[in-house]
């Protein structure tokens, strides 16, 4: 058996599971039909998603969508749709571009979504209404043996790590990765033709063009020929999905599919790292803002290069960096030195300008040296104002471009050196540091 | 009496010495014609440069120029030209854009100059043959009062330490000096103007544009208007003199026209401004190629910065840099360390190309860490070669951009920390260190 059927074996649902999900599917039509009935409207429910097309991998999650006329205000839509979610799940409120319900029904997660039945994917309200659509494509196009290969590409893609078009991943959404296997006709296939891929590949379902795109991969939406699919995939998880196929064609393992947990560095073997690679730790620590993680991820990532650039401006070298969310927001940077001179060389006006004597009369007194010419410009040696990174976070952090959520960088502590280590930095430190591919892990 | 006024009675030649050359010249003369005689041709002889125009300052070098008429083959005026120099001198032969003869008479420094008679500056065939229309523009524009205003302003700038169109310099010419008198009326008017000058000033003896000149200064020369007269001003020297301008006229001392002597600073001062400031001094030591100073100078500023290039190329950071040519050439770095980690940061190629798995499998072995990806490009911490300037320097020092001159860096010799100071090196240390304008040491 090869082994991607053996592997196939370990993704392909149970029968009792599908028993229980088909069971849990149809509880929970009834109930939101006999809710809508209450509600005194004429709607159609539509099961959507990887349950409708069978496409799941892991636990599946059922997406019950309820469709809407047209002619319903958007605030009609949302109150009874909201109600009827109420009145079925009794669970919680969400927000995606319009409220939804999120609960559970015999032991899966369900979401029950209001949205509009438009005539045609380009007409939508909002981003919900094109998901039906999607669905019925997949479905039209779908055989058994294609399922399976849409099976295998998404354990794949979760194993190597670039599963999931949210913002903590910014991978493959499953739909691409169904909208791939059909494009390719397997999952071979398509490793195959990713193996040559560079960044501004542009395709549909029929052609393929092998640059121009301004992402790094532009995939039409079939149902929707002016919207790119793949618009929330990353440059990195790209070229990490490249790097991943080139590597599984020529020595595939189940490692790829099901990898072996990362450990945790020891503080000491980080310490070993950084010492022998002669740099310097730093790590910045922040309060978790309570958001969703599709918009704390970006405002963390947005943060954390504001901070690199607020540090490249004030001279601190920044080889890497990395973070991690957990109960708090945990940034670490990897530097040069993690103390600067004394000094720094402080360039001022031209000389030929009418403000260069006012710098010459200051620095005169005050710099270290006297000012001198280079290039028609005064320079000067000026004393350090922030010589270790902590000192200038804490006394600038602010001034940073920081996510909006994070601008006050509430619960700010910065480490550097020795206890840049303790205080529970593992986890920041092991991403920076352990930069095996999940599959060699 | 004003301090103008005090400075010229110490700058106007004494009567004896006046006189003394007066006989110098005369016997000169004499000389020259009787060998001209000798040699059966017709030539006449012209007195020229500061001589002839009275606007010397200090010892006075005489110019006494053979004119050749034009059809007379370049290879015989240079033969005749030299014969002629070696039965009146007896001294050297000098090597400028053609040979002339050096030497001495009564006890004044002589240089005797074969040239083209032509008919109009435009149609010279060497530089020299410009100079006996400078001398004729120069004494028919002059009278007494712009002689003095000539001799105030060389001294001027001489004390500022911008005179002298010579490589070493790249300062004023005389010449120069001279038309900027006549242009401006005296010292006074030419500083007024002169404290508002920007770099890219045109301008010829009528006219001023304040911009748009590709050279810091360009005077056309009123004898050869498309010849900028200022063409060996460096930008920096420029600015000098802007800022001594307006430093003058703020308050007028006699320092600016005779500043005390720099002292050579010594060793602990050195070390106590490094250690201040935290910076690194790196000393480079280089044989002195037997060149005469206008053809070794640029060529020394050339290899200095090419050391500076490839030194940064290598992650070293040149805060400043200076140099001192005396028996040998000795250039001063002052760089923020001169110890560097044990590893760096090396780029490899896009993820998405033939050659990223080479990279990958070669630094999997080799690196500090793991491969990994930022921006879709491959990276990794690399054992670095060279981790002081000195191995650096020695290893590939011949492959940067030097002079041609210096091009096998004979004699290299480098010198960090603590041993930079000692070897010899105050003077070019004080160049460096010392930067208070010449009127203020």
């Amino acid at each position: 058996m090869s082994l991607e059927e053996e592997v196939l074996r370990k993704l392909r649902p149970r029968a009792g599971t599908v028993r229980r999900l088909e069971e849990a599917v149809e509880r929970l039509k009834r109930s939101t039909d006999a809710s809508i009935s209450r509600s005194g409207l004429d709607l159609r429910t539509m099961l959507v998603g990887s349950v409708a097309k069978g496409t799941y991998v892991g636990e599946p999650d059922i997406d019950l969508f309820v469709l809407f006329p047209e002619d319903v205000e958007r605030k009609d839509l949302e109150r009874v749709g909201l109600r009827i979610g109420q009145e079925v799940l009794g669970g919680e409120t969400r927000y995606a571009e319009h409220p939804y319900t999120h609960g559970e029904m015999d032991g899966f997660e369900v979401d029950l979504v209001p949205c509009y039945e438009v005539k045609d994917a380009s007409q939508i309200r909002s981003a919900v209404d094109r998901t039906p659509f999607h669905t019925r494509f997949v479905l039209s196009h779908l055989d058994d043996g294609k399922r399976d290969q849409v099976l295998l590409l998404k354990q794949f893609m979760k194993g190597v790590g670039v599963y999931g078009a949210e913002a903590k991943v910014q991978g493959f959404s499953g739909y691409l990765t169904e909208l791939l296997v059909l494009r390719y006709g397997d999952m071979r296939g398509l490793l195959k033709a990713a193996s040559g891929w560079k960044p501004g590949m542009v395709m549909d379902m029929n052609s393929v063009r092998r640059s121009g795109g301004s992402a790094p991969l532009t995939f039409w939406d079939p149902v929707d020929p002016k919207r790119n699919v793949s618009s929330a995939l990353s440059l990195d998880q790209f070229c990490l999905f490249v790097h991943a196929a080139r590597e599984y064609l020529r020595s595939p393992s189940e490692r790829f599919f099901f990898p072996r947990p990362r450990a945790l560095m020891d503080l000491d073997t980080i310490e070993a790292t950084f010492r022998s690679r002669g740099t310097s730790p730093f790590v910045v620590v922040l309060d978790r803002p309570d958001l969703v993680d599709d918009n704390l991820y970006p405002q963390v990532q947005k943060s954390q290069l504001g901070l690199r650039k607020l540090l490249e401006m004030n001279e601190f070298q920044v080889l890497d960096m990395s973070c991690s969310v957990q109960k708090d927001v945990r940034m670490v940077f990897e530097l040069v030195s993690a103390e600067l001179p004394p000094s720094r060389l402080h360039q001022g006006p031209p000389v030929c300008t009418e403000n260069a004597d006012d710098f010459v009369s200051k620095w005169r007194m005050s710099g270290l040296g006297q000012p001198f010419m280079v290039d028609g410009k005064w320079m000067t040696y000026a004393k350090r104002e922030h010589r270790d990174p902590a000192a200038l976070i804490l006394a600038k952090g602010r001034e940073a471009s920081l996510g909006n959520d994070l601008r006050e960088l509430r619960g700010l502590r910065c480490f550097s050196g020795t206890k840049a280590y303790k205080t529970g930095n593992r986890r920041a430190f092991t991403h920076l540091l352990d930069r095996r591919e999940p599959w060699r892990v």
